[in-house]
């Protein structure tokens, strides 16, 4: 799976937003994760003789959506019918299921809009437009200033484009930093927050092989999910949407990915490389493991607990492998000199040119003594982090309350004008919150705190105050209100004067904890951030001075065009094929006894013979893509759905550092098995039709 | 595909019989293929509390065959039917076609007795009896006989041993080299030489997904063929044979393997795998490829042409993915650093022991010593080889008139008495030699002789004597009267002065290189040979005083016994499961296309619907196997055939060198797939009934 993975956890650490720095990797082949401002047309008409007309990117660009808690989809009906991956639905379709409906086991259908059932918390935007903001941000900073006021002064000076546009157009506009500051650019979103889920299958048959068959290939997965956006309680009317074509594609053919890549580190400096290899990655891992230790004690209570749990193991188990593999790739000796070199070539092309040399100094030794720092109390600043909604509602309202006193400049990331919206919409959220596993988790968040961090840690001295992991747990979540969405509403209207006056067991710990962690990401922002951001700035500047803008940026959970064919990989010894069918979806299931994660539903059986069992299931193709890109459309020259972006394989996750297109592959639901399921075994005609004659109006 | 490998052609050059030196490996799991004198009973029976009989061993054994072409097989009814793999039948079913009759292609069933199709020059054997022979070959070699000298002694009382048993039993009788000379075992076997051919399925079926599945799994070959033993006319009455299983077996079941591996080096010495690291494996894939050259260009003229060529192309395929895998072993640091610190913790162990130390000496350093010299012209004598046919007959014809003349104590080794009727057997075989393959070959093995040795090698002034590689090709394929199986009858029984006399041009160019050849061959059997031997047998004797018989001998195509259970393994980021099954096998095909190695057999399609498409295929097993194993029955512990092992998959490589139990499996075609076919693929009801009902006197 390759939804774009997050912490999952409200982190009392600072995360460190480490602004990376450039090394160029030769751009070859079907490499590259291109804004659209940018597309790679220059490679298309070489490589593939095809240029897609300005109107061909704006109708792909425009049928596109970004799903705010990871994910991506397209718009594929006029009336606002969306198209994305199961495991991106998995999240709502949690969020709406209790033990009597659990609509991820037995997945749903909408016979009828009024069928339809409204998400607690989805956000899905449309990117309607793009504005290169460089100079201004660039200008916010003056000459003489130390790198800690030059990141004050950026972030203000965004926070002010922000604010601006919002107030003129009323549209989410985010600032993006493209190259590592190498570019910065507005962003404006049509923003939906009322959709409703129109079909799911059992997750099942979506996520079939389960996380053993997660990130490989061959696979057989029917991993989609129907949303419809709404405003005012009617159907979106969606003039851009992508045409279904049930015929998908055929070998070799060219096809293009657009979608939202969560990140990838192509452009780091070899040192932040090397940081992430010797710290980040196995404290990361450290903490998946103990996280799902607590979570599988937890759901072996019982039937409904395992309901509760399943969508964070499914995440946690879904981060874990994609970790492992990305770490396995730092741990290739070959892989980093591959990268050390590449930095080398690039460093000595900047030395040779004075001008170059000069604006560029000693950017990338900044970085390195920057992350030598940073290696100092790492370990601490990690484990410094509780996992409990609760905790983190309430650490959200505490920042709030104080933050929004302060003029919009002077504001933690997180707490501008233009982002109060989405935080508000998150922090209202009427999603279940289950007690009894909240307890669980926070009395093992901070039982593992204490094994790291010993029971001297200022942090751990503040939130357990002398008593038991578990004391303190218990007390938080029995006693605390924040369940209830009209008390956080209070808590907010009653501004700094009612959070100070609370007694809720919740606000009082993060209260509590709020100095020290300011204290302690101001000195990462003031010592570590802030030489990385105008280090990363000068080298992305001397990037596009030696190699022009031939390389696409770093993923940022923005949209993105990839482009790729449907081409085969030598696997394992052999040769994997382009695309499976629906027999081998049998053949898997039936050679592990149906049983487990490779047990197929009922209907799948019952409805064998009416099955072409000689559909397309999935495909894989080169289209550069990460975590994020679930859900993304796949599309053919003609801008016709084919695909469904879900995952890629085991090799593609050292592609996070370098893409290789010889074993990268991005995998896709096959239009044909989505159409031949919704009709065979879903019984969902109307769906369908929509699907297929999109303009009629039944 | 794991048919054992033979080099294919004549070699010109001395092929150095390293005689192998042990390294202890952690004897753990499944590993091991035991002689069946020493069974592993005590693992079994704490492993498996399972403890089979000396009846359930003694029938195993008498119901197995060896191919001596290089596989393995089983009786399966008492009318001399004999089960085994496409792949092992697949040089019999080339002799036996041509341009109109291309068994290989077609695939073929004798309906009756009467259709069935002779072997040109297959042999057969059963081994029918053992006897430990140590003593008596050790007593031939007297106290202060140089190296030199003991190696003598042992191969004339070894000549001895099996000259006596011969003439007492009339059974094919060799005595065997087990623990690199640890034990000397005399075998005699029962041979069949007149063996017909009853079915074989096209080799689209037995072989499908080709060269780029060979050694893989999931896997879903037919990799079957049925042959009959006769003597005088008549099927032989076989007491002993396997009973088929049609269920097969089930997830987790312990199961047998009864066949020949070929060869292991887990008991090399650490300076021995450098050599092969260093030396062999470089020059064998070398030569692989220029033969491969050769015969596809070859193969391009035509059709015929490629008829003719696709026997070898698939060997030297075969050898070429087998030998890159184990190639990759020995490049890993790691399995190298694990087989280092064997050697050393045995090495540390023996000098603890003063007897032990005295009665080892040096070995370790006499075996690396003698290496290094053996580094010296390595290459030249390995590049003093031609691939030819007729070069091949007539060196053996030159060698074996001058040798038969000498006591049988000092001939060479295969001219010994014992030796003469399967030497003759295949000097007089009737199997086409095709004029123009021949002249491609010798003409380019002498090119690339000569591209890697240069004109003023010795071995080529002889055989070139100045002219052009492909002007002596020509002249030789050209005017030789050796396709006459009655011209090599007249010059072995014409003898020596025949020989002498002969104008035949291959015998003449033979005739001329013999005595360098002859020299070169003893300076290897004086410096390197016998100094391994000598130092192999004291470093065997040390390990059996440190670990006593809890390994089993490296494998010398003989018949061992291995055991294992049926389960899945980890593989490429997922799991590989137990068994595929026919649905497996259709998507395989329809997700390329039905093309190419990929495409099925016409009626596969035509009769799909009649096929259960939930049957098993193939499935893996822990069993320890590697190349010879092909054709090997695959028992349960009622000693029933469940399946037929031929193939490892591509994680069982680099068990040559280390034995992994997680990933090395042995992949076998499973017996309700080989039933499924015969009758509703090739409506062989009468060979289908025969195996079922195996008493019943249709």
């Amino acid at each position: 799976m390759i939804k774009k993975r997050r912490f999952g956890s409200f982190s009392a650490a600072a995360v460190v937003l480490l602004l990376a720095v450039s090394a160029r990797l030769a751009s070859s082949a079907d490499e590259g994760m291109w804004t659209f401002d940018n597309p790679p047309l220059k490679q298309l008409k070489e490589k593939y003789g095809f240029v897609p007309t300005q109107e061909w990117l704006d109708h792909l660009r425009l049928s596109s959506v970004r799903f705010m808690d990871g994910g991506s989809g397209s718009f594929i009906s006029p009336k606002g019918l969306i198209l994305t991956n199961h495991h991106v639905a998995m999240g709502q379709l949690q969020k709406m299921s209790t033990a009597e409906h659990d609509y991820v086991a037995t997945g749903f259908y909408a016979r009828t809009p009024k069928e339809e059932i409204p998400c607690p918390d989805l956000e899905i935007n449309v990117l309607v437009s793009m504005e290169d903001v460089t100079s201004r941000v660039k200008a916010a900073v003056k000459e003489g200033m130390s790198d800690a006021d030059a990141l004050k002064a950026r972030r203000s000076e965004i926070a002010a484009i922000e604010k601006e546009s919002l107030d003129k157009t009323g549209l989410r506009s985010n600032v993006v930093e493209l190259y590592h500051g190498g570019e910065y650019w507005l962003y404006r979103y049509k923003k939906y927050t009322e959709v409703r889920l129109v079909m799911a299958p059992e997750r099942q048959a979506a996520y079939f092989g389960g996380d053993y068959d997660n990130f490989t290939y061959p696979r057989y997965d029917l991993d989609m999910a129907f949303f419809r956006a709404y405003e005012n309680g009617k159907p979106v009317q969606t003039k851009n949407y992508l045409r279904w074509n049930p015929a998908g594609l055929g070998e070799g053919d060219l096809v293009f990915v657009s979608g939202n890549p969560g990140s990838t580190d192509r452009l780091y400096t070899h040192a932040r490389l090397e940081f992430q290899r010797d710290l980040y990655y196995p404290l990361r891992l450290k903490f998946i493991d103990r996280y799902l230790q607590a979570l599988r004690q937890y759901a072996a209570r019982g039937k409904e607990e395992q309901r509760r749990a399943l969508g964070r193991i499914f995440g946690l188990e879904n981060s874990k492998k994609a970790l492992t593999g990305e770490y396995q790739g730092l741990l290739d000796e070959r892989l980093m000199a591959k990268r050390k070199a590449a930095e080398d070539e690039f460093r000595a092309l900047v030395a040779a040119n004075s001008s170059w040399h000069a604006a560029t100094g000693d950017a990338w030794e900044s970085i390195a003594q920057a992350l030598e720092k940073n290696r100092r109390d790492y370990r601490q600043r990690f484990f410094r982090r509780l996992v409990s909604s609760y905790t983190g509602i309430a650490g959200t309202i505490v920042r709030l309350v104080a933050e929004v006193k302060k003029p919009d400049a002077e504001r933690l990331p997180g707490f501008h004008e233009s982002e109060l919206a989405e935080l508000k919409f998150n922090l209202l959220s009427p999603a279940p919150i289950h007690k009894d596993m909240e307890e669980a988790l926070l009395a093992a968040s901070l039982r593992w705190a204490l094994d790291e961090l010993g029971p001297d840690d200022p942090f751990l001295k503040i939130a357990l105050a002398g008593e038991a992991p578990e004391t303190v747990a218990r007390k938080i979540v029995q006693e605390t209100r924040l369940d209830d969405v009209k008390f956080r509403k209070a808590l907010i209207d009653g501004g700094e004067k009612a959070v100070q006056k609370s007694t809720d067991p919740a606000i009082e710990l993060m209260r509590r904890l709020d100095p020290m962690m300011r204290e302690s990401e101001k000195w990462v922002r003031e010592n570590i951030d802030s030489v990385l951001s105008s280090a990363s700035e000068k080298i992305a500047q001397a990037r596009f001075a030696v190699y022009g803008k031939d390389i696409s940026p770093d993923a940022t959970f923005t949209l993105r065009l990839s482009y790729g064919k449907a081409i085969g990989y030598p696997m394992n010894g052999t040769i994997a094929p382009y695309k499976t069918t629906l027999y081998g979806l049998f053949d898997r299931a039936l050679s592990f006894g149906n049983t487990g994660d490779f047990a197929l539903p009922q209907r799948f059986w019952d409805r064998r013979d009416r099955l072409d069992l000689s559909t397309p299931v999935n495909f894989v193709s080169t289209c550069d893509i990460i975590g994020g890109n679930s859900g993304s459309p796949v599309v053919n020259t003609k801008g016709e759905l084919v695909g469904l972006i879900f995952d890629g394989n085991i090799e593609s996750l050292v592609g996070r550092f370098v893409y290789d297109e010889e074993k990268n592959r991005a995998v896709s639901v096959h239009c044909a098995y989505m159409l031949e399921a919704l009709l065979k075994l879903y019984d969902a005609e109307a769906l369908a039709a929509e699907i297929m004659s999109p303009e009629s109006d039944k």
